[in-house]
């Protein structure tokens, strides 16, 4: 159930983005060589930092071992209030802190190993990413991907060309990621692999707006800034347009995502009083990050992430670009051509390739993908000292002005370099569908044994149930007949022929979300064969002609018709459901 | 293009099997810990044969390097007839060979490395799984799973419960699985990451009948028998039913799942003609499997497997059972209650627990899962020999009478025990989807410039591209609404308003299978607005009112409606359309 589910949710997910949105959509590999996670920085950078139990090695989480442990501490009578505030201030703090911070705070505070006592080793910085061998000689090493985003970025040049070379343009992929988490818990919220859908909408920097705006400006959201998460103050509910335009949601593009975000989420069936959008502060947003929201529900678990949104600026294809020297930028056609000055390296290639042999190439390459500033310098250093260095694959060369000569001269251009911006919306699904799960558990008023999850007919597992009311072999040809046009409907649905009370099937298809039942009587063997209909969410019943059901169904599943439509038409069928659930 | 015709054909594979059928979906992780796989038999056993350059170090997959020497030699001129139809013969037997065989045909044949000429190394076994660590410790071992299969083995008694404990039943799942193959290539046809879609219905091995087996019997379907393949001669064309009939095929239900892939393939739009069933010959198929059928399609590669249709017999839950201690069985209902004997093992537990310490534990489990025949091999050899052996965890401990007594009983017992065999359909939807991109890419007749994919509108990526003649503003409002009105019947499509003639901008529809087109001319002004639909097959065209044609497409993407249906309607609008694609 809990499959169809999830596939339920990325159809509509699909069709919310994607396809409303016309987005490029891309399937690339979980398995990614090293040189893409070395120029992404998650090789050098995406760890998370641990203690280890010095006598058992058993491996903590820093941040989650120092939070329990300092609010044991501060849950104690005996801790006195200045104490009490620091702890407070310190947890605020951590997601952003250092290894040496936290290292003095394992020292000050006498942290040991939750489980034995014992004392701790040093934060060890532990890197998530699983590794692996490519190919049979075994020389090739890969990870398994952490996000999905990186296949998008180095594929740029081919959804660009596909797009007709035009911004902005956004693509979208769906894939698991994987993370070797240190202390994966909390279900569904904290697991080593996981789906993401994610967005990279690739704009010009200088046209953040977005052309559809208008079409969500009134969308009001609760934000909570980092500004009242500082001061200690509540998330304040407002427009996304007033948000925008009081600047502190940073862009149109930014806020756009962030309206639709909220849309899908609510479609989905998350609770718009369990939803809140969090801002990141400075301390943990990633440096390159403009700004960054994060789309939080409310669970038992408290406040969980299930949706980021940051705009990343530049950061991911200038990083891949000067990993690759492969431009990754757009063209922008100027309004009119203008004549720039630029300075550049002419490089006397049998000079070099005399010198440095093999070397050669890669020092030639350099000196062509020299950025403006880059060419001046190398220039000045030049003109000075007679010589000048040159960086390549991490090694230094030096050049004398034989084997280069660098040259500032006008050229006439039409259009304009751009790296485009990126904003990324990124769906934790997993995530989404446990605060979902959450958000639409309900208990009868009437008896507290039976339960069902609310989930809107379109992302509820099955859209029906069809029961017949005993095992009477009369029944079959009719429940065979409805199944097949309810399949013809594309109506996704389950027979529940099983013994029973028809009270104890209704609850099993409550608890399995199935919002609608359709039972067969003996009633429904005459002749205009009519059956009931039944409401999961009210338990009402309404008698319908068994033709009229298959269309019905498919209407009420796609949300096209609702519960209420239907009771104008159709008589109620009053009988009453056994209460209990035995 | 490719992700969306791939969400398609996975969509429809989902209707098709898992809603249709009524099966179980489940949703299993990639990463698989090492005993799941041990268990399985993947660790010892999922391995290809290579050799390496002894130089260079350069592997080859040790059938492929075979194959394509022996072919050499055999399309030389020189060679005599006798040595190439001993040739022949090896390269038919050559899938079922030993590591020992195949390193005699390299040393008989001189066969060296293709790349260089140098020596190769004796055959080697190359595990295909890639190994990962699991969590911050390092000492869990863990596999990328090589087949989404386990996941569902392993997840039986859940699945089983769910079923209310009853069979037969059908689990199915679709995700990535992960070969480190010593040489891809060809496309997608060999690649190190696809994504399969795995059936497992488990039934009774006493009941392999199917109860809709009426439904599909009178399928024709191309079959190549294993004896068609031994003698020589073609597949044959007959019925499922007939075949089932003859025992060429096992059973009922194998037969089932056979016709039901051929449906679905023939949906998709694979080409009948390039489509057969082959079966295992006895060398190739695995020693558990009692029938395995491939359904093949010819490509450019030539007859490639795109779907394994296996009895396996009762082997994998068996494996499991084994290795686990825990009975993966289902209870069957006996007609009436029956008295059986039972051999059973009474352990005495002090005296093992004093004699064997920790070991105790896994004694005693293995004395409790001792199967009938087992324990009255150990009563045997008790009473002859004053001792016994018993086997656990690879090692053997001896036990005497004080410490196990064994006796037989009788039993009045009113269910059977039944480990259910399992039919397992897998499909590989990349190698599907190859060979349905050759199958339906077409040339128009008058141009050999313009191609296109013959797509069914059911899986082609878009179904729809909304044109407008030209970039006149006035066409805008109209295209809005219509888009807008797409959306709402859930139809996929794409608005092409950039500069290029007509012709052009269908030709570039056609190239990406879209199946219909709506151009916004001039006289769509008028009201009422009217506009062009075209059929990207016969490049033919109606004019419709634009309300009309939301629901028009909705249907024919749907297949509920056909072009022809829509011909008897609307009047064809007679254009002609620029034939080269300049």
């Amino acid at each position: 159930m809990g499959c169809a589910l999830k596939t339920n949710m990325l159809s509509l997910w699909r069709n919310f983005f994607v396809l409303e949105e016309q987005m490029l959509e891309v399937d690339c590999s979980i398995l990614t060589p090293e040189p893409v996670l070395k120029a992404s920085g998650h090789v050098d950078r995406f760890a998370d930092l641990m203690a280890k139990d010095v006598k058992t090695g058993e491996c903590f989480r820093l941040d989650h071992l120092i939070k329990s442990a300092l609010e044991k501490i501060a849950a104690d009578k005996k801790t006195a209030q200045n104490v009490r505030d620091e702890i407070a201030d310190i947890v605020v703090k951590l997601d952003g802190m250092t290894k040496d911070e936290m290292n003095d705070i394992l020292i000050k505070y006498k942290i040991k190993s939750p489980l034995t006592g014992n004392d701790l080793t040093e934060p060890i910085e532990f890197n998530l990413m699983f590794s692996t061998q490519i190919g049979p000689a075994g020389s090739v090493k890969g990870y398994l991907r952490p996000e999905t985003a990186q296949g998008m970025f180095v594929n740029f040049k081919r959804l660009l060309d596909f797009n007709q070379g035009r911004l902005p343009f956004a693509a979208a992929q769906i894939g698991n990621a994987f993370r070797n988490e240190i202390s994966p818990r909390s279900g569904l919220i904290r697991v080593r692999e996981f789906t993401l859908a994610e967005i990279e909408h690739f704009c010009d920097p200088k046209e953040k707006n977005h052309p559809k705006f208008d079409l969500i400006e009134n969308t009001e959201m609760m934000l909570y800034s980092a500004c009242n998460q500082m001061d200690g103050k509540p998330a304040q509910k407002m427009t996304i347009g007033e948000a925008v335009r009081s600047n502190l949601v940073a862009n149109e593009s930014l806020g756009y995502f962030m309206a639709r975000i909220q849309l899908y989420l609510l479609q989905v069936g998350i609770d718009k009083k369990r939803l809140r959008f969090r801002q990141h502060m400075s301390n943990e947003m990633a440096h390159y990050a403009c700004d960054c929201w994060d789309a939080e529900c409310l669970t038992s678990y408290g406040w969980v992430e299930c949706v980021g949104c940051a705009d990343r600026s530049a950061y991911d294809l200038t990083q891949h670009t000067r990993a690759t020297n492969v431009k990754l930028a757009a063209e922008k056609k100027l309004p009119e051509p203008k004549t720039i000055t630029v300075t550049e390296a002419q490089a006397n290639k049998a000079v070099i390739g005399k010198q440095f042999k093999k070397d050669a190439k890669l020092i030639t390459d350099a000196l062509a993908s020299l950025g403006e500033t880059e060419a001046q310098e190398l220039k000045a250093e030049l003109e000075k000292v007679g010589e000048c260095t040159v960086r390549a694959d991490g090694r230094e060369f030096k050049l004398t002005p034989e084997m280069v000569s660098i040259n500032t001269l006008s050229k006439t251009v039409h259009v304009e370099e751009v790296v485009p911006n990126v904003i990324e919306p990124a769906f934790g699904i997993g995530r989404i569908m446990y605060a979902l799960l959450e958000h639409s558990f309900r208990i009868r008023e009437d008896d507290e044994q039976r339960t069902y999850f609310s989930l809107p007919p379109l992302v509820a597992p099955l859209k029906c149930c069809v029961l017949p009311l005993s095992n009477n072999t009369d029944f079959k040809p009719l429940i065979r007949q409805l199944s097949t046009e309810l399949s013809k409907q594309n109506v996704s649905h389950k027979i529940d022929d099983s013994s029973g009370s028809i009270g104890r099937r209704y609850a099993r298809t409550d608890e399995v979300a199935i919002p609608f039942s359709v039972t067969i009587d003996f009633d429904s063997l005459n002749t205009p064969h009519t059956a009931t209909l039944r409401h999961r969410d009210t338990t009402l019943q309404l008698r319908l002609p068994v033709s009229d059901i298959p269309l019905a169904i498919c209407d009420l599943a796609s949300q096209r018709r609702s519960w209420e439509d239907l009771e104008k038409v159709y008589p109620k069928f009053e009988q009453q459901e056994a209460s209990k659930a035995s």
